[in-house]
């Protein structure tokens, strides 16, 4: 039974709450919260759990096993450290650090000390990108050419984190989950309209050697709610549009081929468009799934999906972004990304 | 009664013939085309037409008043050039022309023959078009801060201009039309999927001055066809979805007003979300507007909508895009614009 | 501080359970349900509720004012019977009874008791259905021509009512609440693809004096979900979508006149279609509103909403719909209502 | 070369003049209109086709192979029966005739003849109508349940015929054309909001012993266009979405089996939803199609699809819908349909 204490009880704690509560093989000890009327919201709905102020109060307990952050982002570094350095397995929010030195540190301090640091990026247990990554894995995409994904809403606007930090997450770790080659470099461009130069509309482009190419359009300030993604094959096209109540997941049987025509010294081009095909989904709570992984990951009995390591290489892609948008949108280099540091923490823990 | 000549009988050519049948003043005397199966096509359905294989039959041929250019994009230079020399009126499918050094060329021909250049942007003639232009001029949407595009679907790979020039000239075209600012510089990205280096997907940011944004997505690779523009302001946001039989546009009342909270150092954003309003649009074809509105400048009797600045202007926008896609995505500066030069055909025509 | 016992804890029970804990002045003491694994259910999550097996539990508590009924259709009339004698108010799910007579006799009885009885009717405290009742209150609508309702989808299969019992409930008490003029009769024709005799899909015309006519098409084995209702007057028309997640309720400034052409003795009927008008609507939980409205009517501060003769009205026209399908889509008058009975009960308690 | 003469250039005739030039082996020779108007703008869109105010200059003219009637419906029996006897093949516009009798006579006369009597139902030439015949007569569906169709939107008062007359033919044909089993009765409701007795809304349940149901749902009323079908079969189901511009057709995996629980009394159903299939369909113009199989069919090197029986069929459902509703919605039986007919007016051509 693993104990478990959740730091943050703002928008996203209760579902954190309500979903550990229902995994199983834990048991949520503690909150902690620094706002009074949300400390009694929680003891109104969960009475068996206790709460606190002050993180410390969990961060320190010893018979807390794993400790779930969910604050704003430039604390997550702190939070993590200390609950590494105090011996707490950790589960932080999306994203998550304010840097990829940060999130290099916590990546290897729980290497060090042989302790799972996940990160939730719930979207990677839903059953349509689940789909999605299996018919990638299954090459029925046949070469993949491009993702291209949108995120606009009217969105809160955040005070620390601009639009791109606050939404992209989602679909960069979606990107990073099914595309297994690694960005070459990135291009963003953004707009801010209030006067503290926090972009609320952005846009970015992720260049990969190959040809692949990723897109995110990113807004807060749009009178409707679109999320929606492409992802293009050479064989087939996926449109994930996770607005639709069930068809979340359409597969288009289109397919495109080019020839040199060297006679006239031109490219040809054929389209054969075919069949849609509307894949069942599994339909079970993604961020459940997540809470299972997280505990049997503990555990020893399960790979994290939503790992470190892909934590990290989202905030790669981010912070290149934001230098990105620094420069006039001028092409920033992404670091290549060192695949074997999470393994190590696998065989540690096994 | 306007005499016309139309240079191409492609796809686009049989549109320009039947508008050009039903509008007013004007008579289709000739139509030119290479490929002999387009010229029996038009000859079957539009007995009346005369029909040749050499432009110049039309160019040169002093009954005709007004030609129209619908051939492919490096040819409209040439053929353009040729018909103001031989003083006739010319219309030119967009793009404009190849780049902003041809385009000015026309425009100053032009000028100084006296003779109308209009450029046929479709889509200025549109209900939903003429609709926006009036929410913006009437100031209905308060300040505008972004405009988002995206006009993507299974599209034919052109051979000499990449997706930008072939699919955003619709889109800048509105662009220019509606909003008065005039951009300060560009960014843009694509990838060719094809060995032709030229691209099917291309993103394209239109930078301006005040911190209005522009963006445009634009595929010949995408399995569903997508034709979204978002046009927001602080008062009111636009949603203009082409594809909508009816409903292409919906007006949002829809505001966000930012303030400085001086105590928290932050910047707080009020939303308010209020009713959905969809007005009813004008249903003439658009095509049939256009042409009317060439005629009607050549009598002198109407102002160009679609004039040959404005085509200019989307040439700027386009050019400056692919010297920004060839310099990896960096900002590229758009020369001013010097809006005086057509106006001077204007006051010398009238 | 009104006090609450709750008797059936299936699939609605849970969301009863949490509205009334939300709603002010009451609280919930007991639940009672047969089946032990849906009791443990309740303990777990709401460990403060008392759970019985035995209706008789609540029903006979003399610290119970309130009793709630969410159990199967045929048993409401014995529960509801019990609870008012014994001196409860009464909350019944829908439809009321299964027979005119039954309600009646309920109805009858609350009076005499002086105690409140009533339906929960959700729909009607809807943002949605709250709007439409304000536009046809204010004669927005002009005289209303008709209402057309479809409600299909993929539903479980009742061992005991049909498809109309189920799923018309909803449509008809918004037809009630909206609609002042009295149904003259119904026709119904239907079909059961089971060999229970119990139809799975079913159509109801309900038709009135006036020339309005109302019908309904109800499945349990659409592949689709669909929840769409026309309300169309001369003056304008309404499209309410209840599956948009925000814009519900369109308003279309669509009229038509007719007039009558004697040389031709022919009619003539002119259209006028103008924009379109998508209201903000209220966003607070149907459910709850509900839950308030009958712990304020208790406690003589509003009046019922989803009053007994509002579900009374419903089950005529129910019944009304079996006969008709029995006779083969014979016309079956509905016997006109008495509007007075429930009044009475507000005067009593008043 | 068959020589075509057509009677009416309404609404329809343009679209049938426009076909019948692009089918093979056929020439229009004149056409027949009383208005001048449309006889002028016949002339100047197709000088090669000869105009006349009266039918009587085409049925008379020797030249003339075979009729298309495009006018009124109550015209249809008298002119029909003049081409017939005059030795033309006949091609009527939906529905066929005013009655049943009517109906039977031609049917008589062309057999008698051995001439061609087609009636246009459109529908059944289109790639989405083609599928689910495919679909239905591969048994993808299992045993076929229930057809399920609306078809609404602001449409033309008809001064002759009601709502059911005039849009209904549609759908019934469509049912006739998929499902083999010939109906046993109808019931039918609907109303009129003008004062000339003629419904502008109506609805018609189609009932059938094996218990398959079809419903139709008319209306000239509505502010939306709603084109949608459900054929749902116990293996699969259907939704057919006219207004989808690719998507018309999607095949939903959902099947549902009943058994009996003899203990509990009750009928268990339980469901399967599985994946969506969305087949691509052929993009031919439906019109085009019906052309060329009229000219085929009186060649002799093809069946007629929309032959005369189905259009029989039709009329039969339509007349004792017309009854029905007179009736007070009662039940109206459906006279067994003769198939034997139409086939022998093959025999005698082939």
């Amino acid at each position: 039974m693993i104990r478990i204490g959740i730091i943050g009880y703002g928008y996203w704690g209760p579902n954190l709450v309500r979903n550990f509560f229902a995994a199983d093989d834990c048991v949520i000890k503690s909150v902690a919260e620094t706002r009074s009327d949300r400390l009694l919201h929680l003891q109104k709905t969960f009475p068996s759990i206790k709460g606190f102020k002050d993180a410390s109060d969990i961060i320190n307990d010893p018979e807390i096993d794993a400790v779930i952050i969910a604050t704003p982002v430039y604390t997550h570094f702190a939070l993590a450290k200390k609950a590494l350095s105090e011996g707490k397995h950790v589960l932080i929010e999306k994203p998550m650090a304010s840097s990829v030195m940060e999130a290099q540190i916590l990546i290897n301090l729980a290497a060090q000390k042989k302790l799972l640091l996940m990160v939730d990026h719930t979207f990677l247990y839903t059953g349509a990108v689940e789909k999605m990554k299996q018919l990638v894995d299954e090459e029925k995409l046949g070469t993949i050419k491009y993702l291209d994904s949108t995120r606009i809403n009217l969105g809160l606007f955040q005070p620390d984190i601009n639009v791109l930090w606050d939404l992209a997450p989602h679909d960069i770790s979606i990107l990073n989950y099914i595309i297994a080659e690694e960005p070459y470099s990135v291009n963003a461009t953004g707009v801010t309209h209030t006067n503290n130069r926090i972009e609320n509309i952005a846009y970015l482009t992720v260049n990969y050697s190959s040809g692949f190419i990723a897109h995110f359009n990113c807004s807060w300030t749009s009178p409707v709610k679109v999320r929606m993604m492409l992802v293009g094959g050479d064989e087939k096209m996926i449109l994930y549009n996770d607005l639709e109540p069930t068809e979340k997941i359409k597969v288009y049987d289109t397919s495109y081929k080019h020839s040199t025509n060297e006679e006239r010294n031109s490219v040809l081009v054929d389209y054969r468009t075919g069949d849609i095909h509307v894949p069942k989904l599994a339909t079970t709570e993604a961020l459940l799934g997540m809470a299972n992984n997280f505990i049997r990951s503990i555990m020893g009995v399960e790979q994290p999906r939503s790992c470190s390591q892909l934590g990290l290489d989202v905030v790669k892609i981010l912070e290149a972004s934001s230098k990105s948008i620094k420069n006039s949108g001028c092409e920033i280099l992404v670091e290549p990304i060192d695949k074997k540091v999470n393994s190590q923490f696998l065989k540690a823990v096994v």
